[in-house]
């Protein structure tokens, strides 16, 4: 059901971008390109391989907008539903729906639902469009129409995790404007937070105790990632005369912090991509790998997968029978869905890395680089995407559906199958992938 | 105890190839190159910072032979020891031990286990040795001394899956020689299965339905292994002038076969490494992280851990409550250890990488395949080894002896810390690491 909303909606995306007046010019896009396109904006990766703001005109624009938004919203409804048709046990659905005691959605359930996750991007995306609007006219003189149209794009770019700029450089220009990279990197946290963490922090931010797992793990990881993404990304770049060190210390931990965030998995960026350090790609490959919160704008294999494998990882050292998380437990069948949906991701990206190797002259770096940002949809690019054969951006295109719809649609079916278990303690599920 | 073992033979090691006659020049070996070396060879891992052939006086060279054997029976003794005292469930123990019932080795059983173990090294080297010999002296005109001695010092280098070669481009000059790739190959694959599974198959190989679950993993996992890496290999390869192109086709297929087995873990190699495209690379870096059987001379995480992960995988796919390897059921504490292994060397990889791309100016090819390389005890190298800056190679030398008595000290801790569960049904307990 899934794969064939997006897949119909990829299909719609490229008819539309394949139009005479899609693109700036007077030929119309290859199949290949819009299709690329479409795909990445649906994904909401933002991976291009051709340049959002000279190629397409503006109603091609327009369509990769409508693109993204219907592709955020369509992944945040749908994960959002599977939450609560799991969330039986994880407590979260008696603060959504009223009646807390059946046991599949009623209509009205997600008509409410979907109504709340509309006005909660659209709200979300208004306020960012607005700071924006306001910083380019105050800030940089633009004519207030043509701000408007930049604060809009970018904020449902942002808030979508999709990481498409009207500019080829991507925001390097904004480096160091605290305004427009701390406004684009909270509307990013925030979309990527996923909406069941941002409903339960929104109703009890004051009791973290009362959180579930789920909003435990995605919060603890994404401050935990971003505060070591930005000390790792700060200190291997800050000499780099081609990225950190062009800039003034400050703006350097801004722009650090800035390529943390998006690393997971916006696909914004500040800086040059392909003028960094191997050591700082690294470090990229393993937080678009993690991803953001499950159910929301993000992509990658989620913290909550990895928070579960951590919890493992530390029951096992500290020699538990069980895995707990805090004063649960994670049950046994939750921590091997969190293995076989890392397994099947590292086995993916291995598979796709060695393909496109055979197929291309580039290096590992790039390439891997390359492969993780289409898989985790999170669109940051070494620049190699445009120059690549046909074939391998089609590869690209697979990977970026796969990396949207695999993790759920495998963590659903994994996860809405085993009914029959027999819990001996209080336990808790958390969702993940 | 082990770690300490395997330190004080490093240290001797060390102080042994200091001395001003084991190198082959008037200049003694620097403190760096000498730990290097000692570590290498202890950790029977294969990699060089100066060419064993030239460098090394004949003292040094035995010196470095009875470290690489040293370090294998070391190794072997240890890790089979462990796996006799976890093999209260494994089955395995009655068929070693006349007194199946005891719950711990007495001395006369450690005996018993050591002498065997040193007949079956020491007599399979002989047999490796007298094949190399003669064909030596038969093919390649060398003189009976000369030949006994390349015999003798690649024999023990293969069967303890050393890697450890008189000849700077390693086995390039017999790519093409069937008798000694092959023999090379056996000795190497006899090497990194593992003394238990070795044992149980010279009991018992007619009978692979009474196989514990350890030997029909390892067995099942290293042909699988064995035959995707040949094909990938030989088909990645076959078109590259440098590498296989150069040689008869037949000769391709040999060539890719014995890179497919030093890969896991011996580190000869009969291509330049150097030479390989990148696919070919990242193939490698994936066989060298899997590694051997358990309780041999091969490294990595091991075919045992691999194998439960991938049952584990497989069991959550097809739906299963229990994770089963044929009618048996691996514990869930045994799957936490595979999983802790494996993470933990996922970690341990990726820090070093970063590290090495943080102080060279290497590619991430390179680095990744030094890296693993190291940490897997496998000794191949694209070549950058003798040009890196001393501290990485310090980082190499802690990286080999990491990898070395690392999965296998955890595996231990682990394994025998949980004493109290309680099984429902018939269980297997099967090493890792
Ligand atoms: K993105
Ligand atoms: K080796």
């Amino acid at each position: 059901m899934i794969t064939v909303g997006f897949g119909a909606a990829v299909a719609a995306g490229t008819g539309l971008l394949s139009l005479p007046w899609a693109t700036a010019s007077d030929e119309p896009a290859s199949l290949v390109d819009a299709l690329f396109t479409a795909t990445s904006a649906v994904c909401v990766t933002g991976l291009a391989t051709v340049d959002t703001g000279t190629h397409w005109s503006p109603f091609g624009q327009a369509v990769i907008l409508l693109l993204i938004q219907a592709g955020g919203l369509g992944i945040m409804t749908l994960a959002t539903m599977l939450t609560l048709l799991l969330s039986r046990r994880l407590g979260l659905r008696a603060r959504f729906l009223a009646q807390a005691e059946t046991k599949s959605l009623s209509l009205h359930d997600v008509r409410g639902l979907v109504r709340r996750i509309v006005l909660f991007s659209l709200g979300t995306e208004a306020l960012v469009a607005a700071v924006l609007t306001i910083r380019l006219i105050t800030g940089y003189g633009l004519a207030p129409a043509d701000a408007l149209y930049s604060g809009v794009f970018h904020a449902i770019s942002a808030f979508n995790n999709a990481g498409f700029s009207l500019h080829a450089d991507g925001l390097v220009r904004y480096a160091g404007d605290a305004w427009i990279c701390l406004t684009v990197a909270a509307a990013v946290i925030v979309g990527g937070l996923g909406f069941p963490v941002v409903f339960e922090l929104a109703r009890g931010w004051r009791r973290p105790g009362r959180w579930s797992v789920m909003t435990r793990i995605t919060v603890t990881l994404t401050a935990v990632l971003l505060a070591a993404g930005t000390a790792v990304f700060t200190a291997a770049e800050w000499t780099n005369a081609r990225t950190l060190g062009a800039l003034a210390p400050g703006d350097r931990l801004l722009a650090g912090f800035f390529a943390s965030a998006m690393a997971r998995t916006a696909g914004f960026n500040s800086v040059d991509i392909g003028a960094l350090r191997p050591e700082s790609l690294l470090a990229t490959d393993v937080l678009m790998f993690i991803g953001g919160g499950s159910a929301g704008t993000a992509g990658g294999i989620k913290v909550t997968t990895f928070g579960v494998l951590a919890f493992m990882l530390w029951s096992e050292i500290r020699g538990r029978a069980h895995v707990n998380a805090g004063r649960r437990r994670i049950p046994a069948t939750n921590q091997r869905q969190a293995l076989a949906i890392v397994l099947l991701s590292v086995g993916t990206v291995i598979a796709a890395t060695f393909t496109l190797l055979a197929v291309t002259t580039h290096a590992l770096d790039a390439v891997l680089f390359e492969t993780i940002s289409a898989f985790a949809t999170v669109g940051l690019s070494t620049g190699i995407t445009a120059d690549l054969p046909a074939q391998a951006q089609l590869l690209l295109v697979a990977l970026m559906f796969a990396g949207r719809i695999g993790p759920l649609t495998l963590a659903s079916a994994l996860a809405l199958r085993d009914r029959d278990q027999r819990y001996e303690l209080p336990e808790e599920r958390t969702i993940v992938g």
